[in-house]
């Protein structure tokens, strides 16, 4: 048995890599972005959640909003490309959720670079972003988002 | 990568070890007891279910009932023992579930030596049964089934 081999086809079922988009006031181009690792459970099934903590090293572990069920997560850029994004590299997701996985380490290594502070950076960005989850819902149109 | 673990860790996500109860005239003791291992997943991602049906080398992918999923599924008792359960046996779950999994691995047994067919066994069955999948509900209660 490997344990991390195990933890990454548990988040191939169960996990998710996000970038959400609000806006704001306190940054430069009016805009935040952030990437996130996430992971929920039932709460009477947590072990796995702590597992996935102690093994990356960072994140937390809270109830989610409906309150039936615990979240870990990773919002950390740092954390997410030196602990999150270089595990999955070496144990990669095995469905079509790796091309999501994919997009998501390119955006965190922008941000990492800071490109996310230019406008050509940033555009680029929320096009990989878009391209991303795509059975999910946005707040927010490309349109609406584009510099 | 291990791929065999990667699946363990996919399945303690996804997956469901059920034992459900139906009755029946074509069974002796009126009740036909149906266990199942399977793995839901939406189309759009179903590359996961068939390694998953490649590796055990058995069972079926059909769509679920509510037409959006795809279900692996296998049921066989024989090949139950011989190919799911001597895989989680060797690559066990590392959440709760594990509890769910030994209870399926000793009915399957029971079952394959026969023990289902006369009352003692068959009323253990419902015993060891019950109390698997605590969440989820039931069409008869143990009052009902038991003989």
């Amino acid at each position: 048995m490997d344990v991390r081999s195990y933890l990454s086809g548990y988040v191939d079922g169960e996990g998710c890599f996000c970038v959400s988009f609000n806006r704001s006031d306190r940054h430069s181009l009016g805009w935040e972005i952030r990437p996130s690792f996430s992971v929920s459970q039932n709460r009477d099934r947590a072990e796995v959640l702590e597992m996935l903590q102690q093994h990356f090293g960072c994140g937390t572990i809270r109830p989610d909003r409906s309150d039936q069920t615990l979240k870990y997560e990773v919002r950390s850029v740092s954390d997410l490309i030196e602990r999150v994004v270089s595990h999955f590299e070496k144990y990669p997701l095995l469905s079509g959720k790796q091309r999501d996985f994919e997009k998501f380490a390119v955006i965190c290594r922008w941000m990492y670079e800071g490109r996310h502070l230019i406008r050509d950076g940033f555009n680029r960005i929320v096009e990989l972003a878009l391209a991303m989850n795509s059975s999910g819902e946005r707040k927010y149109t490309r349109d609406e988002i584009k510099l």
